[in-house]
């Protein structure tokens, strides 16, 4: 499995994703799941993709094959809607070429992309990418996004996490989400990716790779646990239960 | 969908279910995912379910018929582990006469029960039968086991829950694990059933009644709320990020 998400802040872009991959326990593997295609001072998306992974890295290598061809690619489309219009088309054209019903033996090909970034002239944008193609975009309602094993994690997004969050205070949130799946559930597995873009900047993406002696993530974690312990040794016990006892 | 706990800890068990079924988002209704079965002072037997609403209420309903008739029933089986084979038979036999492959429409008929409770002669016990019958018991190491929309609400329980855990904390942690769960998913809803029985009493099972304007429930989620924030807000922010905003 896999463990993706993105948010568009009013102050900007955040991606992260984990890099476990596994076909069944016995066959786990670490892959980059976060792609980014930039030229600082005009354009930067990232694609952060879960799901099969023959489908996602053929999709991959496709856009980034096609760069250097003639036609539509990412390094010219000129609106996000367009880069994620193009990643679904993409993933058709994978799955008509790969998923053949007949031999497919019960396997789930479907790959899902969370496509967001900034070009010249638009404002930050982001979109999930379904397995069948079409998509969505994120808005100030709904500021991020997730795919893989997203329910672990999305609880403290829910609690913390608005559109007017900043970027320091959503990678703490986001970190700590993935901290709460990993501890959860096998197949999402550290080093964890995640990049910060800061809207208009159309500077280098600088990702961050936090790997299990990452001196702030184990801060955070350790803190996190037992604050929540704290919090939770605070709590009141049950009237009706101490009347049980009685 | 449904979510629902049960443990088997060194002071008793606790099971706890929300109440709200839905085909669909708008067909929703509130339905109790608890049944007992009990001769206080000889035994008690709880069920929690998930799953085909009509698989698990024929489930039902044959168990409790058939107390009265002749045969092996919930309320003569000798030991826990006989009470799980029966509940797994059952859902068996009404797959057997439901789910007509020819006619299921891709709709699932699988209905997962939690079987805890403790037969005079016999500790504690809990099991959980699978849709397909068969089914595995909570130990020392794996004290408690969650059916339904169990991800949100795992987090904190596998922070918080040992086999010594009391009694009392682990109700708490229940209640705040459904929390967690209702705020991020629309098909687990109030009001929560939660029973606590202490190991060896035999005394007859008093469930309570969660709704939302439970004073006690109210505390707790708006003291876990508080607290979260609060913790959250302590956590340092990422030296990298800062680095980066220089």
């Amino acid at each position: 499995m896999t463990y993706c998400v993105a948010m568009r802040l009013d102050e900007g872009l955040l991606f992260a994703s984990d890099s476990r991959t596994n076909a069944g326990v016995d066959h786990i593997a670490t892959f980059r799941k976060m792609t980014v295609f930039e030229l600082p001072g005009e354009r930067l998306i990232v694609l952060l993709n879960s799901g099969n992974l023959a489908t996602t890295q053929s999709v991959i290598s496709l856009l980034r094959q096609r760069l250097h061809g003639e036609g539509t690619h990412l390094m010219n489309v000129p609106t996000l809607y367009d880069a994620a219009e193009l990643v679904g088309r993409t993933i058709k054209e994978v799955l008509a070429r790969d998923a053949e019903p007949t031999l497919d033996q019960g396997v789930d090909f479907g790959g899902h992309f969370l496509v967001g970034g900034q070009i010249q002239g638009e404002h930050c944008r982001l979109f999930h990418v379904y397995a069948e193609g079409n998509f969505i975009e994120a808005s100030k309602d709904t500021p991020y996004f997730q795919i893989g094993e997203s329910k672990y994690g999305k609880p403290i997004i829910d609690r913390v996490v608005q559109h007017d969050t900043s970027l320091a205070e959503a990678a703490k949130c986001t970190l700590i989400s993935f901290d709460s799946t990993i501890r959860s559930n096998l197949s999402v597995g550290l080093p964890i990716d995640i990049l910060l873009y800061r809207a208009g900047s159309f500077a280098a993406a600088r990702p961050q790779r936090i790997t299990g002696d990452d001196p702030y993530f184990n801060k955070l974690r350790r803190g996190w646990g037992e604050g929540l312990r704290k919090v939770f040794a605070r709590l009141p016990e049950a009237k009706w239960f101490e009347q049980e006892q009685s």
